[in-house]
């Protein structure tokens, strides 16, 4: 495939900072493409750009550059020391691609200059590096809940709200997601924040012919949750109560553990129980920081339910990851498929995508077997 | 549908009792169908049997009426007192329709003999109820696995030598899977066990154009397994080990200790997981008695797997069921579905069926989901 | 022993009932006294009181009787079927032992008032069956937090303040304690409430000569904690973080799920870990409603710890119990202590019993075996 | 103290590697002293050796060097990278003072040749380094089980039988202890293999008056099982059932995978479990070999146990641990504490100990709390 561009908001996180350290050990075939999707036989024939083809920057508001980053994740057990060694060049040359991201603090103007400044940004990216097209993947920060504003409705109102100097009308994920759509780039949210699930951003999409996807991506005890619940579903049990503590530490850990913005992961989380389940279900969510355990996550999840004649049991699990392990390889799997779609004249919301995601756009479909179907049909379509 | 009948091989053990129990609840509206696949809104078009239309019957070597094992059933929390009072009458009904099974250590004369014994004790029971149909399924206990033989490939020869007196050519499960046949019965064998497993039986069952399933109700680990095994594969996440221990008290639990009989057992759990995860999986599996567990059954599983640029993860599940009640729903299940496959004159192993199976004939899917999804597609075609 | 009275504070709760209905099937000789402490052989030279020389009678507030309240525990599966069916004709002779408890909602006149008509119910109760002491045991509902007033300060202004109509300087609790005490009675508080705690009724109990004992019967997490953390603690590995959450059912459950109950629950388990451990340990900690739990609670807990050369290791437990089974013959056993000690005249807070507690008065010591090195050698000291 | 030999039997093995790196690195003051005891400060004012008064060497068959072995423990995570890089040189160094070990199938000539060479090699350790004493520690791979034989009745049958050539009376654990008596040093059996338990051995120790402890590490599963066990008992629980199982990769997960070398370790963990809990306990219990956990271990237990009115409860958890991490402190621990008991003179069997081993000899204590207690009182009376 062509040279292709993947621009990450939130280029120095733990994600992103994986994400390009894997993508280097890729290229550089120290490492198995373990943990990628798109990397599997079934995909082999749609063509997706190579680990080659692939150009990095991004957005960031953090000053440590990759190098550094990189180094706290190997310190922490998510990269391996040999591929630190080797790729730590190859990260300088990409954090020197990474720009300034929007902060609403210290933004002066209107959000419409912002906007304008980051769309320049991924526009010259473009054409610096000679790129067929780029693809946006928001892996910033989880944002808190943002209000709904009735300028969120069509994007005349939209626009009109953001040229006033000094309004804050959109969280910096959507200010993100519109730049990113404005500089005629497919967009994804790996994130829980609102993005681009505005009505008027989602018009911009549909006008600009732009595929885009999301939301929140699906790592740990949601992609369990989603594999196991419809077990029960299939074979008429009823489930009763589903309990979850989840333990973090990690940049999420510590933006989690503030409870307005737990709020939007805790809801992505929740509508995928409810939707697999039905709405009975009582599902106590907890989320901890637990700073001790570095980039590992830990999520205990209990689940009784009643079977024959009334007959009480339970199942529970532990899981153990690293997130940013388990995350960075979908934002290259998900940049690839994107980019294949852009190319092939797809727009709008990608649900055969849903596969990846806690709280999918353009399905309503959780249930992990049926999502990763769906995600074979397209590519055996093509 | 017309009046079924339902043979149980095994009629007076856990699983037979628990689902004659919940059969009788069923058809006085005390209970929900929970667990029963079957009942659920995707087949109520197929105009399966009934509850007050499934008649039951069967072969076992124990004494211990039906009413008493439901007792003890009862004591140990599989059925609650309200149902147990309520069925005690009926149990005692079903009971006088149990004759005696075939045991090899006080049988006298040939296994022609009593396998046409076994054959006339079930056609005796259609004509005495007017049956249109009776589904054979075994549920006795877990044989000793028996070696194979010359004379198991073709019916020629395996007849020759049943009619040799004295001559033990065939396990029990095989005598009463041959027994079926002969009287014209679809089988199940909800076991282990050799049964209708090989190639003269099957040839039987082809000559007598009669549909068959099987093999090793899939209720607990295994369940999971196949449900959580896949959700690795499409993420690309490379399992190194699946490690787990069962810890079962009950009649199974004794039978299963006996690490001859466990052979069979263990063998039947193994092959799902191979074929689940490829070959190279350390995969150490342990069945151990613990009577004071009573019916219950409690599984630990541990997986270790490796993500991105090798990063050691791990999932652990422990499953806290009540084999028995997993079991019986799926027993009244089966025979519902194989006696609306008979009718509609299908023969041979039902591929379609291996959702319920550990071990399944007539299909390589092990996968939960693809089973459910195969099952569904039946369903829907007619 | 002489005759000795048990007077339950919430008479009619699950633990109250729970009590009750086991010591009725002790004196019948039903059972065995599983998980009775006082029943161990080291304390046989005791001379505790016989089970047939207990008399119970109470307060509660809730008018659902006695035999009722034991028929939803043995659905529930915490008393058996033929234990209730022996023992519900006792039930209601113990029921008719039951007074009306104190209710600040609905309680006219002073709290001095309501103090003295507690204080007769106990008294009539130990004159009426010819009892040598009555020991005064809170099982009540657990209470929001109560705030400090200045008057808890000393007896002389507790006691003014008590004698003024409509004034509620007590929870309910203290006003039980402060009448257990008038009566001449021990006084002994398995729950996280306030009840004795105020240094205006220590200074009564010390005036009357009383032993007391409390707070928070430790039957379940805390249990284990104060069991596990030790081991860490004399292996010289540092623990990091110990994170908890607890699902229950039950009436229990219900109350705490209100966070301002919840309050007293979880600090009263916070302070033992923070003793067993330092105070630098991350520990977040949950308590979630699960009506579907019923009389069960499961507890989880993630200890991550530090060994030599910093190696990051974790210990993780799952408790199953059921609270009323743990807690019944606890109450019991400190019942048959505290008569013993009230026997030899001791008085004031009774540290020695810190065993079973969560939140021990007079003592700092939260290490299980500690503590029942403590109790043992109190008992060989008599 | 004067300066202490600590000389090692698999000097070139996980444990042995882990705890020179650590003495190194504690030298250094480069770490503190997590996971030992002996650095606790109740034992401050024994006087134990220094860090910097400790001289290592030992004995070993295998040839990879101990750099070597450290950077494999590195890759694994056992030991950190800094510390790796820091103490390599001296890891060389102690490295010179490793001679080859006695094995069986190479050795030619008698086992009383063998045992003469092995302790000229401790004595010249000792005289080569003006060492006041040398503690002899086995660290060595767990042997099969050895037969019983007549001539380990006595010392002087014993010797006479290692006299002729070719004879092989003594497992070579064995050989090793009864060289380090003859060499007069005290010795310590971390294994669970013979050693020193043989009554001719221990007629040695006692005649050159030198004091032994062991056997066999108490590190993980054990060491939990030790603590809670108590609980149980405490609180007149009735454990039915205490089912475990342990996973573990690294050379003792090797070793351990054969049958014949599991059986010594199996039953010296049943053991403390009989003990703790009484003989009518169901205890199955399994070692697996899963090579992919690497130096980690990982142990599920599930505890089964009644209560009040025979109320049905469970207690399980999972281990997750660093086996090397955890037995390296214990060993510089052993060597300090016998160390001193030499100093002051005591000899034979030291049960004070009994806190580090699973299968302790002097004492039949297995209680964890009691075991400290032991150890302080010990420490305590100097
Ligand atoms: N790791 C996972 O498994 C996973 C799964 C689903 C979703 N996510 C989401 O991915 C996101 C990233 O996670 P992470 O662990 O890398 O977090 P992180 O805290 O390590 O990284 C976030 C980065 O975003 C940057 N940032 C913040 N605000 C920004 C802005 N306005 N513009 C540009 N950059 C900005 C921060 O400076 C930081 O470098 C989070 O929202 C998380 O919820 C992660
Ligand atoms: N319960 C489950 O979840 C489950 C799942 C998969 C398979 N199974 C299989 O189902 C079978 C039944 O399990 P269960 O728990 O009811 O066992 P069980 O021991 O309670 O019952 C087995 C019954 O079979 C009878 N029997 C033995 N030999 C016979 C013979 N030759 N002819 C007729 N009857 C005979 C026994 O007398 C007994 O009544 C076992 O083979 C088991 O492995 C059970
Ligand atoms: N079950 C355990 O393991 C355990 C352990 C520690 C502490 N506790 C404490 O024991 C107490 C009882 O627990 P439970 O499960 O029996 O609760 P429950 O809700 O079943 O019973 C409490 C009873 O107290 C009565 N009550 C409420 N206010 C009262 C008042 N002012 N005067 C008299 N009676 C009153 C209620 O009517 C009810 O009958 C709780 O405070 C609980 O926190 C229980
Ligand atoms: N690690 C723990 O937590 C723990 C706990 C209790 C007991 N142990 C015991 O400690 C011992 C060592 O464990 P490890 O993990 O270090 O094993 P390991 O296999 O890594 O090391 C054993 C060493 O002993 C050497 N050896 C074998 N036979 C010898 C002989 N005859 N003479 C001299 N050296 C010999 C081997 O070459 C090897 O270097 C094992 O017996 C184990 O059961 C370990
Ligand atoms: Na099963
Ligand atoms: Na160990």
């Amino acid at each position: 495939m062509e040279p292709t561009g993947l621009w990450l908001i939130g280029a120095r996180g733990s994600v992103a900072t994986t994400a390009i350290a894997g993508l280097l050990a890729l290229r550089a075939r120290m490492v198995e493409p373990t943990g990628c999707v798109s990397a599997l036989p079934r995909f082999d024939h749609l063509g997706l750009p190579g680990w080659d083809e692939l150009y990095v920057g991004g957005h960031d508001i953090a000053d440590l550059a990759l190098d550094k980053r990189a180094e706290l994740l190997t310190e922490s057990g998510v990269i391996p020391h040999r591929v630190f060694e080797a790729v730590r060049p190859g990260l300088s040359d990409v954090d020197a691609e990474v720009r300034p991201g929007y902060h609403p603090a210290t933004h002066q103007g209107s959000q419409a200059d912002a906007a304008r400044r980051l769309a320049d940004d991924i526009g010259e990216f473009a054409a610096r590096n000679g790129l067929a097209r780029v693809v946006v993947v928001n892996v910033s920060s989880t944002e808190p809940v943002f209000p709904a504003l009735p300028e969120h409705g069509s994007l005349t109102a939209l626009e009109a709200a953001m040229a006033v100097p000094g309004r804050t009308v959109l969280p910096p994920s959507s200010v993100s997601a519109y730049a990113a759509l404005r500089s005629g780039s497919p967009f994804i949210d790996f994130t829980p924040s609102t993005s681009i699930r505005l009505p008027a951003l989602e018009e911009l999409a549909r006008a600009k012919g732009l595929p885009y996807a999301g939301s929140d991506g699906k790592t740990g005890e949601t992609l369990v949750r989603s594999t196991l619940a419809p077990m029960f579903a299939a074979r008429a049990l009823n489930v009763r109560s589903w309990s979850g503590t989840n333990l973090l530490g990690g940049g999420d850990g510590l933006t989690l553990a503030d409870s307005e913005h737990a709020g939007s992961k805790l809801a992505s989380k929740g509508r995928g129980l409810a939707t697999l389940l039905g709405g009975d279900v009582t599902a106590p969510l907890h989320i901890d920081n637990v700073p001790d355990l570095g980039e590992q996550k830990i999520a205990w999840d209990h689940v009784s339910f009643e079977g024959f004649l009334g007959a009480r049991m339970s199942l529970q699990f532990t899981w153990t990851g690293y997130d940013s392990s388990l995350a960075a390889p979908l934002v290259l799997d998900l940049a690839r498929f994107v980019a294949a779609a852009h190319r092939a004249g797809e727009s709008g919301p990608l649900g055969w995508l849903g596969f990846f995601f806690k709280d999918p756009v353009g399905t309503d479909e959780h249930r992990l077997s049926e999502q990763f179907a769906a995600l074979s049909a397209w590519a055996e379509a093509r």
